[in-house]
C-alpha cells in the first residue's frame, strides 16, 4: 500500500509500505477514506521534535472496516467507521469517568501512520465508533475531523465549561482553535471572542459562531478581552497554541472562577505558581478524550447540524502529501486533506 | 488597645495601639474575643517574606460588632460575627459566582490586624455572618477557626470536589490540610488519605475522618497513593503546603480525569506545562473565598456537628502572641489561639 512517511525535517516521502495486519484478536484494519495532516505533524516535520528514523505519519482517520481481529464484537467488516487518535479500551476506570486518551490500556493509534491506504486500530471496539450507514462524499471530511481537531476543540470548550450564558475567548485560530468556536456556539454560549489576525481565518471564526474578533496578542489581547467584559474577563478560555504566550494570554483573560481549558500541546511552558494561585481560575487540559464526544459528533455531522470539516481548506491525493504539509507549514492552508 | 506587632524577624512585641474607627460607612468595628496565628504568618516572622516596617498581624477573627458604619445593613451592633480574611462586597458577579476572595472591591481584612482587642472590618455587610446569638465559650474556638483554616480547607476540598464515593488524599498536615480532612469527611468522602509523619498530627486527622495515613512523601508519597488506590491516583488531592514539592506530589497522586485543589499560598512554585498536559487532571486553587462557605460552617458549628476548634492546641492570653508564634514556628504547636 501507499503511505507517508518522513525521513527528516521537511523530507515527507509517500512510499510503498506493507499492508497492515490484524496483530492482536482487538485490533481493526480500516481502509482509510481520508486523512490529513495535524498541526502537531509539524512539529517533527519543522524538526523541533526529533524522530528516530523513518516515521510513518498521521493519526486522523475515517474509512471502511476490512478486517476485525476475533475479539472485536461492536465494530463490523464493512462498517464506516471514525476513531480516536488516542485508541483506548473504553472500560477502564478512567475511560469509564471520560478520559479515554489517559485509559490504563491506551495505546498510539497513528504509530502505524494514517497518512495512507489503511491503518491499523488497537483496541478497535473502544475506539472506533460506525456511523449509521456509508455516508455521502460530502460528509467524509467532517467525519474525518472528528477524529482529532474536532474532538480536540470540543474537549477545550468543555473544559473550559463554555455553555449557556457564558462568554468564551479562543487563543489560537488553527483548525482546534476554530473548532472550539463551533463547539462553543454549539454548547450554547452567549458570547464568543476569536483571537485572531489572519482575515481567512477570522472569516471561518464568524462562519462557525465567532461573536467578536480581536487581533491583539499577548498583553494587549488580554486588556482587550478585559475591556470587553467590563474588566471581569471571560467566563471561559480555550487555549489552542501551546506556548507560554498563549498559555499566560489564557489564564490571564479568564475572570477568577473561570475556567481554562487548554489543549494545544506544551511546549517549553512553565505557569509561575504564585500567578496561578492568585490568578484562582479553574484549569484543564491534555490530550483530548475525542472518544467520549465521538457518538455525539457523529451524530451531529450525520444529521448536518454542524459542518467541521470546513477547516480543510487544501485537498490532495495522498502522493501529494508533501504538498500538504509544506502548505500548511507556510501557513497557506489551514488544514490539508488526503485522498488516498 | 493593645495589639500584635512584627517589628523585625521573630520580633513580635504586642503593645499599645490606636483603636480602630470607622473610616468608610460600610465598616464595622469587632470586639474581638478570640484571635489566633496562621501558618501564613511564620513566612514573615521568619523573615522569608519582608515587611516594611512595623507591621500588625493576624487576619482571623471572631468577636462582638461594637459599632457599625452608616451604611451597614446586614450587621447589628451586639452581633457575635465572623468574617473572612479577605474583606468582600459579595455582591460584583465575581462574589456572585462564589469568589468572594477575588471580589472587584476585594481588602484585606487583616491590614488593621486581628491579634488585638479590636478590629475594624471593611465591607461589613459582604463580609461578616453573625451567629444565631451569643455563643457558649467553647465554640469560640471552632467559629474563629471558620475565619480561615476551616473556610480554606473546605474549599480546598471543595475545588478538589471531594464528595460521595470519592478517594482523597491530603498533601500537608497543618491545620489547614488538617481540616481539609474534615471537609473531605463531611462532603461525603468515601476514603481519606491523609499524608503525615508526625504521630499527634496523624492522631487528629485519623479523628476527623482520615481512613488512611501515608508518611511517605514526594515519589515516594506518590508511589504509596497508586498502591492505594489500584494504580490510578485518587480522585481528589488537597494541597494545603504550597511548596515545588507539594505541588507535584498533589498532581502526581491524581488520577487523569481527578481534580487537584490547592490552598498552600505557593512558595517557588513552577508547573511544568507538559507534565501538567499530559497528567489530565483539573487544577484550582487559590485564596479561599471563605464568605462562600461561612453560612455553612457556621451552621455546622452552632449545631456542634462539626469541632474543627480541635487544631488549636495552645491557647495563650494575647499578651502572650510571641510565645504562640515560637511554638508553631519550633511545630510545638498545630495552631495558637490567642484571647485578648
Amino acid at each position: 500500500m501507499r503511505g507517508t512517511v518522513l525521513y527528516a525535517p521537511r523530507d515527507i516521502r509517500v512510499e510503498e509500505r506493507a499492508k497492515p495486519t490484524i496483530q492482536a484478536p482487538t485490533d481493526a484494519i480500516i481502509r482509510i477514506s481520508a486523512a490529513c495532516v495535524c498541526g502537531s505533524d509539524l512539529w517533527p516535520y519543522r524538526g523541533i521534535e526529533p524522530i528516530e528514523g523513518p516515521t510513518p505519519m498521521g493519526h486522523e482517520y475515517a474509512g471502511v472496516v476490512e478486517e476485525t481481529g476475533s475479539d472485536v464484537r461492536n465494530i463490523k467488516v464493512g462498517d464506516f467507521a471514525v476513531g480516536s487518535f488516542m485508541a483506548s479500551d473504553n472500560t477502564c476506570p478512567i475511560c469509564q469517568a471520560g478520559y479515554q486518551s489517559r485509559c490504563v490500556h491506551v495505546e498510539y493509534a497513528g504509530a502505524g501512520g494514517a497518512q495512507a491506504e489503511y491503518l491499523r486500530v488497537p483496541l478497535a471496539d473502544g475506539t472506533l465508533v460506525a456511523t449509521p450507514g456509508r455516508p455521502d462524499e460530502d460528509l467524509i471530511p467532517s467525519l474525518l475531523a472528528a477524529s482529532d481537531v474536532l474532538g480536540t476543540g470540543w474537549f477545550g470548550a468543555v473544559a473550559a465549561e463554555a455553555g449557556s450564558g457564558k462568554t468564551v475567548a479562543v487563543v489560537g485560530d488553527g483548525a482546534v482553535g476554530l473548532l472550539a468556536v463551533l463547539a462553543a456556539r454549539q454548547l450554547g454560549a452567549e458570547r464568543i471572542i476569536a483571537m485572531s489576525r489572519h482575515e481567512p481565518r477570522q472569516k471561518l471564526a464568524s462562519e462557525f459562531g465567532a461573536t467578536d474578533i480581536v487581533t491583539e496578542r499577548g498583553d494587549a489581547g488580554v486588556a482587550k478581552i478585559k475591556e470587553l467584559t467590563g474588566g471581569l474577563g471571560a467566563h471561559s478560555v480555550i487555549e489552542a497554541v501551546g506556548t507560554q504566550e498563549s498559555m499566560m494570554q489564557a489564564i490571564r483573560s479568564t475572570r477568577p472562577g473561570g475556567h481554562v481549558g487548554y489543549v494545544g500541546v506544551a511546549h517549553g511552558v512553565e505557569l509561575p505558581g504564585l500567578e496561578l494561585f492568585y490568578a484562582e481560575v479553574h484549569l484543564l487540559g491534555g490530550p483530548a478524550p475525542v472518544r467520549r464526544f465521538l457518538p455525539e459528533l457523529l451524530g451531529l455531522i450525520w444529521n448536518h447540524e454542524i459542518d467541521p470539516g470546513r477547516v480543510f481548506d487544501l485537498e490532495l491525493p495522498l502522493d501529494q502529501a508533501a504538498e500538504g504539509y509544506r502548505a500548511m507549514d507556510e501557513r497557506r492552508a489551514i488544514k490539508s486533506l488526503l485522498r488516498p
